[in-house]
């Protein structure tokens, strides 16, 4: 027999950096018997999720809706459609997802410009603006929040830059949608991809994404074929708007979560998300200081609220420390990735796992296995600490 | 307030082209709390699914696995990794599915020779031998099932041409794999594609893939880089795989969904699934046919036991009918799609949607709209003639 027939899965709690926790409600949305993808109940679902996507990413693009993969394939839906081989693409790189960027655009035949920065700060924007306007620069592709090393991009110096030399940008929005404001119209934000499984908390598996017109437009002009058909915006667009042509068949229950997913965040509204999102990671930063750890960001305003990368402290094997908290606990979270592997732990606070216990939970579990590795941390100092922060806030 | 918060969506009998019915057992596993992607529990559940999908597809395949995409991102996943531009590729074209391909294949560069048959019928398997024969053929790629037209393909004479030249076999089975016997290591297929939505009858989302070891290979030769990154093979590979490096956040409660149905067509048995699909569909069409009706696939050698595309009486609107069905009984079927639009209706018995008491509620539905539209139906004769086929059988 499997292990799903034999015995129920183990409880988690989901501090890593994604999947975070999905609400009860989400989860029987997700279990509702199926209907069919072109029955007039599921268009209205379809009509009503692009509904609040819009309102979640604060544009008023028409063509916004969920691509029927994870947040990689909302990456390469955004590279594939408006790059074009032999393009100019500047990609900013600091961390895993810029990598990754860079690669899909390479293997879309564009000419990749890459401007590069340390793991765990974020790129100088002037450096940016210089690489744009180096060259006929078509697009520009940066992560907003860089999950690999919890930073947040700032955005505006370089999408001015973009803007002054008529090339389109791409944002990686997947762990900074739905915890910290992402306003697409706003910021003037050509394309935008997220995922659903970090701060919109619905199961992984669905990429948000939102093309505005400028950037339709580009994909209209295009003098080769969009390689990808899964991926292709135009025939998407045949399949979300009015004409209802078929493409794929949408992934029903998948969508049943994320419409009440983002029911649940129009409930609770955008701002006080934001600030929840905020104010845990506030007292989460406050505990950890005063345990005496370090944030692998230095500038406060460049830390991302939704994913909280700090230094292992001297001498601590991270991976038992980890390895700990998911046995004894039922607790994960992330180990680093790149040059940060073994060197920074990641604490997911997204979506519903973004709660004043869970902080306290993750901080009283960090400590007691620090103490086992015989790391001098004060008793109790961590969890004073962020309980007087959220009095404080 | 929307509408999945007012209103609880209708109750609906699934017989369309997919989805199909989800057992409550599959709805149950699929809303449990996640777990991460990464987590030892879940790392099991995918090597599970893997072993489960093996036995299904009839392969011992290393790389059997499902891609987190829906039916045509399996689709594209065979075609992108195993087709460089300028290949000549042969795609056998009958149906909505072939046509699919053959621009697929046409976008990654490749040089599409096409081999032409009408809807509804099986295209000759020694043109698409000699077409195969007709050059360099890399790649020949085929739908087994078209869910377009019902029409079973045959495949051996193909596999056989393609075998004797060199080139590799790509076979859609989206719409045969757990109700038709598919057979990979014993027919001698390269690359196999499903999706989960129809005789899996698990909800739409994945898409159950299997590569032999001489596609694998053939991955490993190509002179340029696989276009899309999300569906490149030998980064799946390294996911799937012993490495389990990262690649994208699996689709974990799809994972969970998948790894359910499977288990439930292991216990039931292949054969006796697809003993049932035979059956219930053998009792439709003589139900069908007492009605006067006529099945749009002659031979009923290629007939699709899932997916059954019956010709619309003359002087009847197929929409009105279709409406009705839905509207006044919950029921979904399908209308034609291309040349057939119009012309045939498509009565999917998928996975649990297979089953006798479906066979008689449709054809006592039909009968009933078509005596509205004053078509002459004896009355009874459908029902009767399926109960007797059940009988018989």
């Amino acid at each position: 027999m499997s292990k799903a027939a034999r015995t129920p899965l183990p409880e988690r709690v989901l501090l890593g950096p994604g999947p975070s926790t999905v609400d009860g409600r989400v989860l029987r949305a997700m279990s509702r018997p199926l209907i069919g993808h072109l029955d007039p109940e599921f268009l209205q679902i379809m009509d009503e999720t692009q509904e609040m996507l819009r309102h979640v990413m604060g544009t008023e693009n028409r063509m916004t809706f969920a691509i029927a993969g994870t947040g990689s394939a909302g990456m390469e839906a955004s590279i594939v459609n408006l790059v074009e081989p032999g393009d100019r693409v500047v990609v900013v790189v600091a961390g895993v997802f810029g990598v990754r960027l860079a690669e899909q655009v390479r293997r879309n035949g564009a000419d990749v410009v890459t401007v590069e920065g340390e793991w765990g700060a974020p790129v100088d924007p002037s450096a940016v603006a210089e690489a744009i306007e180096g060259g006929d620069t078509k697009v520009v592709a940066v992560v907003h929040a860089e999950t690999s090393t919890g930073v947040l991009q700032p955005l505006d110096e370089i999408i001015a830059a973009a803007r002054a030399h008529g090339a389109l940008v791409v944002v990686d929005a997947v762990t900074s949608l739905g915890g910290h404001p992402v306003r697409l119209d706003e910021w003037d934000i050509d394309v935008c991809y997220s995922g659903t499984q970090k701060c919109l908390s619905c199961p992984p598996g669905l990429a948000p994404v939102s093309f505005n017109e400028r950037a339709m437009a580009r994909v209209k002009e295009r003098s080769t074929p969009v390689r990808s058909w899964y991926l292709d915006v135009g025939l998407l667009d045949g399949y979300w708007g009015q004409a209802r042509a078929y493409h794929h068949t949408a992934p029903i229950s998948m969508a049943f979560a994320l419409h009440e997913a983002l029911s649940m965040i129009r409930e609770e509204g955008l701002e006080p998300r934001h600030a929840r999102h905020h104010r845990n990671h506030f007292a989460l930063v406050a505990g950890l200081e005063a345990m005496g750890m370090r944030m692998q960001v230095e500038n406060p305003d460049h830390r991302l609220w939704s994913l909280n990368a700090v230094r292992v402290p001297d001498g601590v094997d991270e991976a038992v420390v980890r390895g700990e908290l998911l046995t004894r606990l039922g607790i994960e979270i992330g180990g680093g990735l790149g040059p940060l592997a073994g060197q920074i732990w990641r604490i997911g606070l997204m979506g519903a796992s973004s709660t004043e216990n869970n902080v306290v939970l993750v901080l009283g579990a960090l400590e007691a296995a620090l103490r086992r590795q015989e790391c001098a941390v004060s008793p109790g100092a961590g969890v004073a600490a962020a309980i007087g922060a959220f009095a404080a806030n």
